[in-house]
This record gives structure tokens, C-alpha cells and sequence, in this order.
């Protein structure tokens, strides 16, 4: 297999996938073209754009010629340096992926259901041709996220990542905190203005959300997370009373990704990675996240807390990263060399959810008898849950017990929950959801 | 001059100045040591320590024989492989590092001081001797923005940088405005809480905003900006009453690093770089920045916006930058190649501060006459400055006016502002003050 040696005077640039991000990469090539070749030190030109069809209507007017359905053969010509992939999806693109790092050239890819799944594979590739696989844009698009824990944050110790990372989840949180909508409602206002697909769930259940902690997960603690090891619970289940109940205490409902560095129970550092709808306080840095934005918030030993800010999806945000990539893949190109490599060498077991500590809100329906709080608050003490505090609300057929713990384990409340549910005096625990964000 | 050769098994760091800052980058070296070397690739050993006096008190141990008063030696000596310079200020640090790199050491500094003043000088002899120098420490703390400016956003178009980098001013105007304080009692307070120094002048005036608004233009225009570029004005004639003509307008007043790229009059682009106060919407996501905190918000072409948050002080938060540049130094050194040198291809132009626009709030002691509001919008009007809104309050000795324009030029509304304090109908111009974060 011939391995690219590309031009002296010239890097050409392939690119896979032509829709909402790759129409845009093509469009700032061409008009960045004056300073990506004052930034890289060479021109940077495009050599061709993979497509599934040929004709059919794209956002970007590209010269002739340039179009091609042989993304195999692009991705494997000889003058072709880098590899822009923007497809999507498992297949084709991992096989292409593979094939244009075999023939040498370096890679920018936004893929994050690949990486989550099989990023080992693409890294060892990478590792072995020596060349550069780069994907900031493959969470949170335009902010940069990736760079900063990879880089700036590498002589520090990041103890915890809490991201919010998918727009479309963040979208229906807010309208239903601002409006009072309820879920179904808030998904149709947010399919109406293009910020949810007709079939929401990757988004709405979590994967999307669970695919992007991986990734975090794997960089902020060096070691290897796929979205098979994220515990992921989606917002469909929020209900308008919850995000009441939210609101009452001072806090937000958010869809939450974190990643978190734990002690196991034989003392060895863990990784600990969820997504699931949660509590935080309106104070955090997170609960202002208004909209479709994104943000990830990172603690670190020296640092302390950070916070990333920006818009997470979308053409030309999503282009903006693949773009500072292309550049730092180009410089390096030029200049012989390549980036930083993948670094798992903590290789951290992954903590099952069940010895995951957090801190819950549960609202139990209950009788309204003398000595229910006293009943209720004994059978979170058996398991070992103890109480922050506790609120009676209503009477007779309307009475509710809410409850808020200090830290326990997901297997401790679990075990607190099902005990609930088999009292009698308990018509129904109504929601449980955690409470992040907070001091433990 | 002998050119460092080092150690092939272990590198070497010399640190110059053991304060607030050293004592903690000298503390992770130590602690940190195991991944460390995990990262780079090589195990990172303290070479020596230069402080001003070997028996000062110092919140770190050292080993014996690490501590040396004699700097210059330490950074020429052959075993050294990177130094960091803590010290601040403009000498010895820059006699220091000029000597590091000439001795081929690459240089990892925090000093924001030496860096707005004289930049070029060291940007040049980085490139002559083909090492590393990197500076993220130097502006906003632990935050990432340097890289992210330089590497991240490589590939897009940045238009407007507005930070909070300064933290004593923020915490001053943060309890003015959450307090009710005035001007001297906030001061009083930061200064008993250890956020502002005895002689508060470097941060108060905006000194210290304005070395680092040099530094964020710099990099964002890809243009060689200094201090002497940057127009500067202090918080120390904010009142009490500015504060709450902000609030009744939904605006918050901040102290902002503002780097813009504009068009000058022949249609060329050029920088504006300001630091003043300004009243910027409580919508905004700079407005919740609270207490102490730094975050710096970017906008671009086709990122949109960003904002970066986080401590912009103190010795870990300060440290963690260092060591993240640390790190990419020493794996650079390790791999035999060097990081993104300056760019400064575009050589704008700065911008007179006369010609900058942005919009204005003028409040305006009046007499209490029939005509007087007309008046007064025909003086804004003759200099070409477009009213958005003028509101009357008080009425007799005690009437006021307070005008929010459109955009205009600074030198428009300096016109303006002259020709009222003429008026006889005008007892005083009260305030000044610049609105920034509307859309034009």
C-alpha cells in the first residue's frame, strides 16, 4: 500500500460527508484560504469531497470535478495529505478512517458514536502509521474542550467533569423551567425550530449525551471509557413537577454527563461515568446554561473550577473546531511531526453505578397519618441513607413526603426506594432524581 | 555560549522565583511527579530554584542544595532542559529569559508585564533559538485561552474578545453591586480579604486588565499589539450611583478587556483595544461572573460565542497553567520539535481610541426648565450621536436626564459631552459610561 508523499508547496485536503458540517468546512476553506496558509506556513486546498450523491442539493457551490462517490479511493490518493471526516455513524466511516491513516495521512474527525465505541482501534492506527487523528469536534461542538483537558490541564489532576453537552436536551429543560411546558410539548417547540430530529431519541435518551462522557471520561482520568461503560438514563420521564419540586429548592433540572475520579472499596482510584437528569443549584455556573447551548464544568486539584461555554452543535460551530484541528494537523504536517498521542496509562476500572455517591430528591405519595414522616425517615436510616431534610406537603388524599439526602450510594437508595414502594402507608414513590452540583 | 545538551533519561526544570506561584508549581512538580512522567515520556526532575534570599519563609520544603541566588548561572547551566520564570516583572526576568533560550532552554512564564511590554523581543529570540516559549499563566490564571485562541480557533475568524481578567476589580464592583457598597468600603474589604494589595493602583487603574488585553489581541488578530496600545481606564471613579443607574437599566458594571477587530476609515481592518468599565446586560453570560472569578467570552465567524471561566489567581490555579505549558514544553524537547511560534502576519493597525464605537450611558444634572430634555437631544444630535433612550427623574434642584445613545464614536461622544458641560441649562455630567454586550 503506497503511503501519501504529498506536495512541497501545497496540502490537500479530502474531505468525507458534504451535509450540515462538511458544506461549511468546504466554505471556510475556501474563504480562510489567505490565513490558514499564513497560519500553517503552506497553502491548504481541497483535493475532493466524498458524497452518496452526486446530485443532490448541498448547501456550498463547489467547483467541478471535485465531487466524487468514491470516498474509498479519496481517502487512499497519493496527493492527498489530511482527512476531514464528517460523515458520521459507525460505518463506512471507521473503515475510511482506517484506510486513509494506512496511506499516511492525518485525520480530523467529528465522530463521536465511533470514537465511544471503538475510539482503541482508531488511536492504535493512528499510533502505528504515526500520524494524527484529531477530534475536538466530536463533543460540544465549537467549544474547546478537548484541547484544554488534553493539553492545558495535563499537569494537573482532574478530579471531575459535569458537562452539558447535548442541545436539544437542554433546549426542552429550559422551555419547561421558563414556560411550565410540559415534556411533550417542549419536544414539539423544539422539533419545530430544527433543534430536535423527528426521532429525538439518541438525543432525548441520553445516547448522544453518553457517547460525548465517554470521550470526556477517557481524556480527563488517561484511560479508556467506551459508551458501553456510561450508566445513561434520558428526560423523557421529567415531569413538570419535577422540574416544580426543582425550582422550590432553589435548583435546575439539567441533563448532566459526569465523570468522576472515586475510590473503589478496595481503595484503588475508579472512574465513574452517568448521564441522567439531575438537580443543580441555580448558583452553579452550569444552571444559567440557557437554550440549546453547551457548557462543560471541570474540577481540578490546582485549577479548581472551570467552566467551557458555547454553542454545541450546528454547521459552522461544529466547523470552527474541525478547522483549529485541520490547522494543527497541517502545522505538523508541514513541520515533520505529530501531537500528542492518546494517553490511558492509568487503565482505571470503571465503577459500576450501584457504588456510584451522589445525593437524591425523592417525592413519595403518602397516607396522611400520624408517624408517616417517622416511618418514612426509618427506612431511609436501615439502608443507610441519611436525611438533609424532609417536607410534608399536602393533606389527606394529597399528602407527599419530599425527601433530600445526604450522599449515599445508587445501591443504597435503590435498596431505600423499593423498601419504600412495599409500605403501606406509601401510595407511590413519584420521582427520584439526583442532586449534583452541591458541596458533599 | 554552549548550547544545552541535557540528560537523555530525565529533564530538567529550573525555576526562577519561589513566591505564590513558584512555591506551588514546585509543590506539583513533586506530587505530581508519577504522571508526569507518564506524559511526557520522561521523568521531569527539579533542577534548582533561584530566589532573591536562600532563608526567606516559603510555604514549600525543598531539598537541600536546590536553592540558589544565583539565577543567571541557573538558567545557563548544561544540565537544565526547560525553565520557569515566576518572578514578574520586567528585570531580571527578561535578561533571564533571554539568556534561558540563547542557552537553548525552552521558557515557560506567567509575567503578563514583560510580555505586553516587550513581547516581540522574546517572541524573536524563541524563534532564533528554535525553543518553546509559552505563557498561558499569564493572562486570566487557570483558565484556558491562550491555547485556545492560538490552536483551537486556528481555523476560524476571531471578531471580538471581551474579558473579565482582572479579579480584585471584579470583586470590588461584584460587592458594590450585590452590597450596596460604595467605591473605598469594597476596596476596603478586598484589600482584608487578601483580593487587592496595599497599593491596589496595578489592578484598580486597570493596569493589569491592560497587560493582558494586549496579550488577548495579539494572539486573536494574529498582530503584534503592547501595553502602549491599550487604552486604559481604571474603576476608581465608579460610584455607588453608577451602579444603580446600571441596575434600573438591567446591566451590571464591569471592568472589560475589550479587543475588537474593526474597520478604519479607509476600510482597512484594525484593532481597537480598550479597558474601561462598562454596564453590560444581566442576560449576558459575562454579567454572572461573581466575586474574584476571571472568564474571558470570544466571539467568532463561525464558532459564534464562547466563554472560558474560572480563577484567574492565585498560586494552584496560577500553577496548573504553568504545568499544563510545562508539560507541552517537555514533550516537545522530548520529541525533538517545537510548538506554534508567534504569528503576527496580519500587522493591523490599533484603532485611536477616538475612532472606537460602542453605545453610551450619560446621566446629566439639569436644570428643571420646560424645553430642557429637547435641548439637551439636540446637543447629542448635532455631534452625530443617535439617542436610544432619554428618561427624566427628579424634578427642581434635583433633576436629572439620563441618555443611552447608539453607537458612536468615542470622539463624538467626548464632543457631546464637552459641548453639555457648556450648556447654561446643564449644572453637571454626572456620569460617563460605556455600554457594551448589545448587538449593534
Amino acid at each position: 500500500m503506497g503511503v501519501s508523499t504529498g506536495s512541497t508547496t501545497v496540502l490537500k485536503v479530502a474531505v468525507l460527508g458534504c451535509g450540515v458540517v462538511g458544506s461549511q468546512v468546504v466554505r471556510l476553506l475556501d474563504e480562510q484560504a489567505g490565513d490558514l496558509a499564513a497560519r500553517v506556513g503552506r497553502r491548504v486546498e481541497l483535493a475532493g469531497v466524498a458524497v452518496r450523491r452526486i446530485d443532490a442539493a448541498r448547501d456550498v457551490d463547489l467547483p467541478d470535478g471535485l465531487l466524487t462517490t468514491d470516498a474509498a479511493a479519496l481517502v487512499a490518493r497519493d496527493d492527498v495529505d489530511l482527512v476531514v471526516e464528517v460523515i458520521g455513524g459507525i460505518e463506512p466511516a471507521r473503515t475510511l478512517i482506517l484506510s486513509a491513516l494506512e496511506h499516511g495521512k492525518s485525520v480530523v474527525t467529528a465522530n463521536k458514536a465511533l470514537l465511544a465505541e471503538d475510539g482503541p482501534t482508531l488511536f492504535e492506527a493512528a499510533e502505528k502509521s504515526g500520524r494524527d487523528l484529531y477530534y475536538e469536534a466530536s463533543v460540544a461542538g465549537a467549544i474547546p474542550i478537548l484541547r484544554p483537558l488534553r493539553e492545558s490541564l495535563a499537569g494537573d489532576r482532574v478530579t471531575r467533569v459535569l458537562g452539558i453537552v447535548n442541545g436539544t436536551t437542554n433546549f426542552i429543560l429550559d422551555k419547561m423551567d421558563t414556560q411550565g411546558s410540559g415534556f411533550t410539548e417542549a419536544l414539539e417547540e423544539a422539533q419545530d425550530l430544527g433543534y430536535a430530529e423527528a426521532d429525538p431519541t439518541a438525543d432525548v435518551e441520553g445516547f448522544d449525551a453518553a457517547a460525548k462522557a465517554a470521550i470526556l471520561a477517557s481524556l480527563a482520568f488517561h484511560t479508556r471509557v467506551t459508551a458501553a461503560d456510561v450508566h445513561r438514563e434520558g428526560i423523557s420521564e421529567v415531569s413538570a413537577a419535577d422540574i416544580a419540586s426543582a425550582r422550590e429548592m432553589g435548583c435546575v433540572v439539567k441533563l448532566l454527563a459526569i465523570c468522576e475520579l472515586r475510590t473503589d472499596e478496595t481503595g484503588e482510584e475508579a472512574v465513574a461515568v452517568r448521564v441522567h437528569p439531575a438537580m443543580i443549584p441555580r448558583t452553579h455556573p452550569l444552571a444559567s446554561v440557557r437554550e440549546a447551548y453547551n457548557a462543560v464544568f471541570v474540577e481540578s486539584d490546582a485549577a479548581g473550577q472551570l467552566m467551557f461555554y458555547g454553542p454545541g452543535a450546528g454547521g459552522a460551530p461544529t466547523a470552527s473546531a474541525v478547522m483549529g484541528d485541520l490547522v494543527t494537523v497541517a502545522r505538523n504536517h508541514v513541520s515533520g511531526t505529530r501531537g500528542v498521542g492518546e494517553s490511558a496509562y492509568t487503565d482505571r476500572a470503571v465503577l459500576p453505578m450501584g457504588e456510584t455517591r451522589t445525593r437524591y430528591h425523592v417525592a413519595i405519595d403518602v397516607d396522611d397519618r400520624a408517624g408517616v414522616l417517622a416511618t418514612v425517615a426509618f427506612a431511609f436510616a436501615e439502608h443507610g441513607v441519611s436525611i438533609q431534610t424532609v417536607r410534608q406537603e399536602g393533606r389527606d388524599d394529597d399528602a407527599q413526603l419530599v425527601v433530600v439526602s445526604h450522599t449515599a450510594t445508587d445501591a443504597q437508595l435503590a435498596a431505600t426506594v423499593e423498601h419504600l414502594r412495599g409500605m403501606d402507608i406509601v401510595r407511590d414513590v413519584t420521582s427520584v432524581m439526583r442532586v449534583e452540583g452541591v458541596d458533599e
